[in-house]
């Protein structure tokens, strides 16, 4: 957890007031993510996560449980046993128990991805009624790759040195005009007053068309636990775009401090397994009695195959 | 808002403690839901309804808003004014952003029409794993009323007292004989414990098919504010069933005291509101103008008519 | 694919005059379901399941594949390869393009834990406004059996050929008694004729808490191909209910007439699956490495570890 | 409904495939619909919306509420009456049982505003692994307007005619520019060809953030009836920004198609209805008994009390 302090200038005073401020309270309280409440981590070059409101912890989920299993059940005493038992069963419901809000500052382009998850609430700043701010994100030297011509969706090699420099000239370059140009057509500076007394600006549901998709927006984003992890087991795995995937990450390690037991539950059924075909179990069987199987007699397709034999370590 | 306390002597010390405990947090608290969080409010004759945990209040729904609307909205600074606006508006991914959780016991048939609400997260106690108490709702003699013939899916008039106390006595006789079975069919107490060693038990995912849809069952049911404010529009409603319209009226207790502003707000916008029709519209306008109107002349049907003419209390 | 010719009496003409419709269409069909429409499909001893409207096949969810995927995908021409891909991949989006809709006559018990799967479209029938039939599920011999104690939700070895019976005469007794009550409370025979004049029937949404859990009822249902996929997995696996499983898999054979490219890659990739953790995949690299592994060296818990070993079929 | 035929080269022998394809169905069918079905239906400059496919009609809606209302209602035998009296009492399942596909074609804007409803499928286009065309949203001279200051999300007075074109020629640079960056980035042509061979372009996925959100994006949207309008009451509502407004409108026009008694009742009770909230109604009760009210005597805000004179056509 990359804290950062204050994260910008103008959030600087509300956040710390919110920080604190203290009252009492009946209801649960994780520890640990009380301490980083309110807290931007820093995600990107401009972007953020922070925690705002939160709901329950490990103890809600095994509280929701209890209530499912009822009397039957109360020598299923060991919290940690029962929360690896649901995750190990997909007994999801006991984990919508419990909710996280987060205030979250992404690229559009990122946030056209991450609104795909449906089951949240969002309240997003609102470019119809505000101004954004100049800031657009540029990708680090280390994250420009080619386009992969083996998984079409992803990256394969690092642009080199003098192809990263363009890029980034010209991503830098196009950005700044884009807003310059939404500036123009607003006629407003980003506090809103006029610039030419001589023309109307452009209605600002309008203007923003010109920005482009690296630009930064931010939003609430609100979420129970097992929707969270769904999205964290898609867009925390490698075949997530990296940008999506350096925000999983930073809600991975709150996640871990929220609900400590889910969360190692969650990476040993979920984030570090692995799901066997009908066919790639056969052959998984058959190898463990001792046969000989190449993916001709596997049953399995040459790209299933060679999947399954790097899962299994025996590619060497 | 009526206190039961203890609401059973079995549940007491848990709620005790849960009630004792106090903690500290830097989330927003809501002090006056904070005075009645875990205490069972007493619904029917052995329901209840009791908060459980919640996250964020009146001002989380005005922070959300706000990001919404972002600098462009800085001087719309007053909280109750906001609130009204956006209900007034339909704006309702703001009120998303608040959430609270209760534990409910109700009876069976209740707890089907409730469940067809699905913006919500439910966890019941389930029959397949424990053994449900013998417990049963027989109504008050003042909700026994006879078929409606106007409202198909109502009740009209009351029965007499015969009528009653014969109703009552065969739902009283019935609903012991479905539980004396079930213990039968179990040959379990409600301990656990096998009563007739000679012979085998039927397994409780079978044998709780011979307990009828008055028995009591309980769940944990979370849900956001807008989510929320939609059950009780609909459920709050005299169109509603009168068994579960109790459950709904206490709850709007609850929201009152969690979230005034918005309570406020629901009551002048959408409890207390109507819609007119295109045509009811026109009509209104037509009599406002002085002109004469009918129920020929209206446009409307008879039925809509009679509504409008109550609505608008010109029905003398 | 059992069907049932004619069903009931009373729905017979119906379901003909249904049947015998023929229209053009521009839409995309699915020869083999068009067979069954409309065909009720036996489940338990007086359950349905018919479909009676469909949108979509197989292709419709290549055909929203491609779009996602655009020109870069032009290649990817076979169908039954992008099917399997897709849902090897987890990719869902595409298989709720496709849509189903079937009317469903069912126990009160299994629709309860049926309405738990929210992401579906449900019009139940109301016996606020209606009268249910004297229609109650009692279980086949073969599936009377005692509580299982390894698995708190289970069933484990069948009752003797007289606890049975004794069974059988208890449930038949009481639901014949539930529903000369309900009748009675009503004062109306199922034709909604009054029995006796000189009182006053109860109420249909009162007098329906008498009947129990077994009784029939029913329901239209709409889904769409990806939550159906879902629930059959969740409810056609042997700890599902046997009597809500009885349903999944008369839908399975619905599903395989309907999209059978997609039936046979969820067969291959999610219904004969397995899940290893990420502990029980170490073991298994262990394994085929020719390492010796027994239990207190696996790091797994006695039941993950018994469990593997069944799953990789080394338990002899 | 404007059609356009062949909306664009590329996709108009796919179409015309589609259309000209026939087959027989048992399944409800809409003549009216089935007559428009895959044509593209224009919006804006380059957009278009295209039906292809549905499920159910105006019967469907009936037949889902007469499951509901069972025998009870043998005598609703109306259809017209039944339906209207569903979207009156805002008995809403039953349009969940009638569904629609379109394919879409919109700027990246309007696709923001839209994915926030939620309660739809859909498949996108996706630039991670094709490449978007040089299409971007132009607005037309007349929907050119300043920022309103009355309403903060609105549009007010037109531009001049040489604001306009100052503006129109600014968008157009901007979004050629930006066209340009992103080809010269991917070092790809449309087809997919690299354009220098002498050095690596940047992955798709990546290259995209330079395109600005009047790029015209596509997609799959499914979604049921009750949902559909609710999306309608919404985006064709004047506050709605013109350019969603402007598919909501041309999807208006093919529900009229569609389902013409659904389309009939919703624009009574829905589309042209006035909520009155409950101090407006009480204001409006007091005129219609002769009393004198203006807006300090009415309990009303100022905003309020304009907004209910203007709704009953009491302000000249």
């Amino acid at each position: 957890v990359t804290t950062v302090d204050p994260l910008e200038e103008k959030h600087g005073v509300e956040i710390d007031e919110a920080r604190s401020a203290r009252a009492e309270t009946r209801r649960p309280t994780a520890k640990q993510l009380e301490d980083i409440l309110f807290t931007p981590l820093r995600v990107l070059d401009h972007g953020f996560v922070r925690v705002v409101d939160y709901m329950g912890d490990d103890a809600a989920v095994v509280q929701a449980a209890r209530v499912s299993y009822g009397k039957g059940t109360r020598k299923l005493n060991e919290d940690r046993g029962l929360i690896r038992y649901l995750l190990r069963n997909r007994h999801t419901t006991p984990f919508e128990m419990a909710e996280i809000k987060f205030h979250i500052k992404l690229p559009i382009f990122v946030a056209r991805q991450w609104i795909r998850h449906r089951t949240a609430n969002v309240n997003e700043y609102s470019a119809r009624y505000s101004i954004l701010d100049r800031e657009f994100y540029l990708p680090a030297r280390k994250h420009l790759a080619a386009q992969s011509t083996q998984n079409r969706q992803g990256r394969s090699t690092l642009l080199t040195d003098d192809e990263s420099r363009s890029v980034l000239d010209l991503l830098r370059r196009d950005a700044e005009r884009a807003y310059d140009g939404y500036i123009e057509l607003l006629n407003e500076d980003d506090t809103g007053a006029q610039i030419d007394r001589n023309r109307t600006g452009l209605a600002r549901e309008l203007a923003r068309i010109n920005l482009s998709l690296g630009f930064y927006t931010q939003w609430y984003w609100k979420i129970d636990l097992h929707n969270l992890l769904h999205f964290l087991r898609l867009r925390a795995d490698t075949h997530a775009q990296y940008e999506i995937r350096a925000y999983a990450e930073q809600i991975l390690s709150i996640v871990k401090l929220w609900v400590p037991l889910t969360y190692e539950a969650f990476d040993e059924y979920i984030l570090g397994a692995v799901s066997l075909s009908r066919t790639g179990l056969r052959v998984v069987c058959r190898l463990l009695n001792g046969e000989k199987v190449d993916q001709p007699s596997s049953g399995l397709s040459q790209r299933e195959w060679d999947e399954l034999i790097t899962v299994l370590g025996m590619n060497r």
